[in-house]
């Protein structure tokens, strides 16, 4: 079983930016700990962070007939960006949405998602577990649950 | 650790109701997986279901200084009932608002709750997994992670 | 055949309440009438009135493969009760919308019904000969009219 | 007694018209049923149908003083036309709205109607039944009911 | 120095029609008003009436290159008519809006004029005296006042 | 001269609840000061609190013909059951709506209130204190002040 | 007969401000037009322009009593002074609301008007002549036509 | 193959109506372009052009079960009429929709079309050529294009 | 304790103005009463009514380490002046707004306050004795209350 | 003559996105369809896909000067790219929007593009085919049609 | 080089209200910043405050003619005052708005202006130091730069 | 003291671009402009334009820890960016926005800033000068003033 994680824009900077928001923890320490949980899971990762809007459409177009699933935090695109919404479309591989922060606790522009609709579902508001909690929601659902 | 799970309008009718979006799997039978889930992490259950609004108020009044967390599934009543947001804000205890649906797939009447801002966080979509994986994120906060 | 009548609340003060609106006859003398004219069409009749949403949604509950048709005058709680909607939704019996006044002709939040489009049909303003005709077309469409 | 039936544009096309929305029966199979029942309650019928809005305002001009009342389905009509809301208001006639359709479960436009509000009250979504129980709605009226 | 007066839909009702709104003198009686007041100002007066959108559409049309200007009250058709407006926009004669009744005084719908930005000037409210009124605005501008 | 006093849900939890908003009196400590304020006054006090709107709505009800006035403090249920705003319409007694809280210094959800149209007046955001204003301006208002 | 003329801000501006909108001539040229005009129709008159509020409140307050009616032109004040709305009420003097420029042409928030639905009747567009229209329509209303 | 064009209210104008906007090209010579053209690909035409709501349902009735497809130009009636929609449903047969300008560079209310979502496709803002390209790419699609 | 208060446009007419909404009482009579009940409570008075927005702010700011709290019926300057909004903010004295009337039973634009939210609370609907329970309300809060 | 022809984010997936919104045919092959049409016009092609909004505003800036006109698909740009609008601006070279779906058939935020009124026209709905139909439309426009 | 400097509402209590957002420099201090820098740049300086918006009005009026530009700090009455607008519009002179707080992270009914559209630009959120910029912005304009 | 100027998309074409609204200077000359104004005030600067949103975004990022300030002119990408607002977020640099036109003169989207809120303050219409007076306003905040 192979699964992506995507990670949108500025989420490299993740320990440094509002750590009252999004806590203390690294993008590297959270990449260690869902391989972690993954291949306690019996299942391979693919780990991509950007801060381009197109490399992240060109990711999920190339996710295509390769992976089983993926879990996508596509941080400030989630909110406004079609074209990710479009290659998610044309692809079609099972996904769950994540954020680390709760949405819904912030700016309302923050609260809508153009890709939740056509999630398996959601997860949002435990910080890094966000990522162990969806990949095993998305596990969960590959696995027939 | 004392956990309760309140559970709102016709979520007693699981099972029955629209399975093809909200699966086959009965309340009892969800309560039965999440009872074994808790105990394996050492924790004690509470569990409630009502069709009343009033009930589910009393309910979350009587969590106060109690129990150590919640799952709220508040169904219908998550999108309008300001009586059980003024409750969650008098008991102050934390808690995790869980979905079986996505409702970000649903109509836009269903993606609006009044009681998001103040959980920890939401998990949304994975039918009867959505306990487990919302459990395990409310046990997760409450040992510190 | 077997058919239920549900109301809403405030309409126990029928005959009382607004008269100029609502009109003067009470809801007794409305369920001898429709007991009346269900009986000669060889229908027996279930009768309900209640103030609270929440037994409203365990009436509803209550029907599923009991009844084989329903008159719902949901008065207020037609235009926000969500969990009215998700128990209509769940037992899937064919129904009447019905009001006394013409709602067309009230306030602009009295002319949403969060029921209206799971119903066969709907009739308003009528005063108490809108259940009468609100029953005959429900046992016209059972009957496969 | 005497009653009009005016239908707005379309209803010409009865039966063949999106039959999954608005039933097989034809328009003039409607009339033909409408006539007995009006026959049955010793009421004589005009029976009018156009596609042309002001056709539709002349005929409802002309009911003044020789009606006594109607049964109007707009059809597309109702949800637009100020000179239909006038020429209703200059005649002052008791009349019942009607829709073969339940407008209620169809796109948002179709739910507002510009005449509701000045009739006795409405019935939709029975198809060609709407009629007849709007007829005898009408007439329970006329006659004091 | 010809001049053209076109009213749309139920003014041929006026006298009868809402007097509390819109007085009792008739269309006919305004007309011979009209006529002497142009007469006295030497001018010649074409007249028309008509509930057809698309005669009204006609009508303005045929002004094109035969009359000074025109009075318009399109009554209903004035708040909708983008066929009236693009009519209008074509023959490009100088003309003024008139109401009978204060139309800010009514309902929300009645204060939008899809013409009224194109003409000279607006008169409204003064019953059978905003036809002189706007006669007399419109000489004086054709003028040179 | 007999005054009704209704509180709605959560009013139960004063003092212990969000005490930077509502104050640090409790419930029953406030139900004393207005007793002894009627009694001054020479009236006489029936007080409910409830955190079930049907109870409510019952409650309501039986005030008909029975109370003088009354004070409502309906919390959340405040601002959107129509259900209440009913009963308040059909039993027709002068009240009076009260806050603990300024209500326009809140979320702008809290600044609709579905009875206030229908109160003598509104006093609102001098915590305990308000329950005293009130009784005296319904006191005053019922002795023909 | 003693009718006031009331003007608001920046219309001693006029013949200098936005020529191409307003035209070029001054309101001083325009108060001789009138105030002639007036005479001819045995009616004396009171002019009044001011570019404060409160001074323009203060001059309708100052009328009650003493004229027999009033054209308006608040111009900026026209679309958003409640203050001069509630002076209108207060007096209760009949008046006509005039604009020189067709206010339907202009920016949208030209297009409200504060006190147009307490007013006899509108005039707009004209000019300087809209003064003289707004006259003959008050002094025609005042004589009883 | 029979195909019929359909053209809506003003259209007769053009060449003399803004042309500006519309161009100089008369609709007789851009009817006889599109017949050489229809000829040219073996196709017969049918061509309407009216300023009637009421005529123009009426043609598009007429086409049900004769004509292989059509161009629709519905002009000002574009926009606003839901009876012309209803008869598109009724008669369901393939249609281009065009228009002479680009309706996405004008006002607002110009840009919604209440037919659109029925067509095979759109062309619009080419002026008389819209027509041509409008009839190839109906005739590519109805020959299996 | 010195204590102000201060009245907006046009509540000098008050006797005269709209007596069926706000009551016979003059103006300087309810002063006389309210001095009579600040003198009853130990408290010096100031009173003012002006109908000019500036002379408002002024006095508003002339507050400033000279009263000890105030009494505020902006009237219609309450729903949109925020020059008196910013003066308040900046003198910062506790303050209670009163209306007269119950301004939830008025037209919507009147539901709004620029400075309900910076208000200790609010009185309204008591007409002349809503001047005397918010004098009392402030001076409890001001004592302490 | 040098005709660019740009398309944006997920196009490179045509034939596999969605078939039964995009259809079967590939982008190499409509490169190929378009190629032949242009030569056939005597015109050269460039021809660009990018998923990189920055790619195709470079391409944008790139045409100045050296084509003769465009093609612009901009798939998921078209609805919010301001960047896009601004380059298309400064270029100011004539083009032709297109899209192979007709996008009034689908979800509100793909009606709405943000470079349609800087476009000749708009060809929408022919699939494939849409390319030649904006070709010739573009062509047609540049030859002086 | 003549320039005056216009300051609205409440900008007299600079130093004392709200220092969190407006600083600690009063009006005077600021005024005298101003005309040192102007005087060292060769420019007299006229200046104003006044909480009146009349006499605004009455300022921008006397403008007219006689100054060479012009530093307009509204404050209040930025956000609402039509009059203000019309006065600017009439004496046409070259200005800058200024704000001392930035406007954009305050509540949205400060971040519309109804003069910005009018100015050569805007300059916001420095403090006294938004008057130095403003003025070098201003006097670098009117020497052509 | 190192400050960076980043340039969003098209500020490349700058002097081409729609002089009318952006002027006739280029970018470079701009550049050599603002380099000279920084070494007169002893500050280093770094420049840079991009059309790509993500490479903006890396630039923001790069710019923590290693420079004291910043003028950000993000162009289009100003009115939609959660992205860069994200990084202006995360690196919490102090820095200006500037527009070289009047973003209040233009349409509607032009007049929002996801950033403007995290400013110092904007300076906008200005033309290159607007780069002047931001660095002015930045080097005056970031040495105390």
């Amino acid at each position: 079983m192979l699964i992506a994680v995507l990670n949108g824009p500025n989420l490299n900077l993740l320990g440094q930016r509002e750590p009252e928001v999004y806590g203390r923890t690294t993008l590297p320490e959270i990449e260690g700990m869902v391989r972690d949980a993954a291949r306690a899971q019996g299942a391979d990762l693919e780990w991509l962070q950007t801060n381009h809007e197109g490399a992240l459409v060109d990711a999920v177009q190339g996710l295509r007939g390769r992976v089983d699933g993926a879990l996508i935090n596509a941080a400030a695109l989630t909110h406004s960006s079609l074209a990710l919404r479009d290659a998610v479309l044309a692809v079609r591989i099972p996904f769950v949405e994540l954020h680390l922060s709760n949405i819904f606790a912030r700016e309302p522009e923050r609260r809508h998602s153009v890709i939740a609709d056509l999630a398996i579902g959601l997860v949002a508001g435990f910080g890094a577990q966000s990522y162990l909690l969806a990949l095993q929601g998305l596990v969960g659902r590959l696995r027939g649950g």
